[in-house]
């Protein structure tokens, strides 16, 4: 893992750049972190594919807050084909028919062969990038496990939930562009789970994101459902998720 | 108002017991309120009708962590016909066939007129009961508006909410046995909402209380739902609550 950029922020949080094979990624932790000092729970960022130039408001809004109230480290990695990294053509072409299908149906109801054409590759490449970041990020000096999941592409967070032990809670954003086979997946969960609904969002079907919630094999799960449209997710959700994860990586009742 | 009875509890809360008419009530506040410090903000704790006596603990609980966190004062009363209160009979006789109705159909699902007798009489009776007492509460010293409401018999909470300008915030616990009428008047509510739903509750029809979720007119609306059966809201969701009224009662951003 190299780290190409370091910079101090305002509320004594650094934040560091770093590549580690083709992957960029960012690294949000407290200035006071050091080696002697109780190693910080680290959260791991997701983001829809649209890039982390474009998303990096939104993900820096949320792991400052992580670490400057609540100690975490938090870090955040570009998706494959996403951002600078190389695009495949499968992937593109799978973009644009889910565009296409979208703005012809109108409702968010997406056929089941143009969502696994785009969710089920990217799944697959982005767990074993997850997974190898995450060997990286544990080895620094300060930040030790456990480790939480939280955001976008519910599909990733639904994998790495069943895959990776090093997991033991999530934060997902709850979608309706969700592979059959990944619904399947999403019974063998068992961590805790914190999910976010849009009740009112334009791009994903409600109903579907309810099933998925039931599918849910987790004895603890709380699903929050709030107005304000696909980006609309009220402020104070925030810290309610910095709770969620207080609770189940510290131990502590914030 | 009368006062019958007053003792300071550990944790600094001031509890008594009151009696306005022949309604039987109980006042928490923090043993610090003066007629000097700015007023506290109220929070009305309601509850299903099975008698103050045997929901005490749990009411207590919520009022005293309102209490002895946040600062505001809380307040119960006994629901007519409950407790210590004299039965009326059409009551008796809808309870009555609620319990038969809810044997036989094993999953909550009870007819309209069953839930209409045993529903509007008790709404009827009991939200001019808590604007009187709200009338009374709001004249100590010390207590001041806000008005939350929070707590069961969700078709009072929606009452209330239409027809009680004191009251600002309301959080409310999800149930299906929802009158069509009330079911009508969710539409009317404004102000924000903190629902909670358990989501494998026994005792309710989910479908019916998610429709029901989906009507309130409020422009800021939350949904908590949980697992634990109809009983087993986690403790978390306490000091969610509390936030929400905090949120709402004083503007601070706890």
């Amino acid at each position: 893992m190299h780290f190409s950029s370091e910079q101090r922020l305002d509320d004594d949080v650094v934040e560091r750049e770093f590549t580690l094979g083709e992957i960029p990624g960012i690294l949000w932790t407290p200035a006071a972190l050091s080696p002697d000092s109780a190693p910080a729970p680290l959260i791991l960022i997701g983001h829809p594919p649209l890039g982390l130039g474009r998303m990096y408001p939104r993900l820096a809004g949320r792991a400052r807050h992580y670490v400057a109230e609540y100690g975490f480290a938090a870090a955040t990695i570009e998706l494959p084909g996403c951002g600078v990294r190389p695009r495949w053509a499968a992937a593109e072409q799978a973009r644009a028919d889910l565009r296409r299908a979208m703005a012809m149906e109108s409702g968010g109801v997406v056929g089941g062969e143009i969502i696994d054409a785009l969710i089920l590759p990217l799944v697959d490449r982005a767990v074993p990038e997850w997974q190898a970041v995450l060997d990286e990020l544990l080895s620094l000096p300060g930040i030790g496990g456990p480790v939480g999941y939280e955001g976008g592409v519910i599909s990733i967070g639904v994998r790495l939930a069943v895959v990776e032990p090093r997991i033991v809670a999530a934060g997902l954003f709850a979608g309706s562009l969700v592979p059959a086979a990944v619904f399947e997946e999403a019974r063998r969960v068992t961590i805790p789970l914190h999910v976010l609904l849009q009740w009112d969002d334009e791009g994903n079907d409600r109903q579907a994101a309810l099933d998925l919630f039931d599918a849910f094999g987790s004895r603890e799960k709380t699903l929050h459902a709030n107005l304000g449209g696909h980006t609309g997710v009220p402020q104070f959700e925030l810290d309610t998720g910095a709770r969620f994860f207080a609770r189940h990586l510290t131990g502590e009742p914030r």
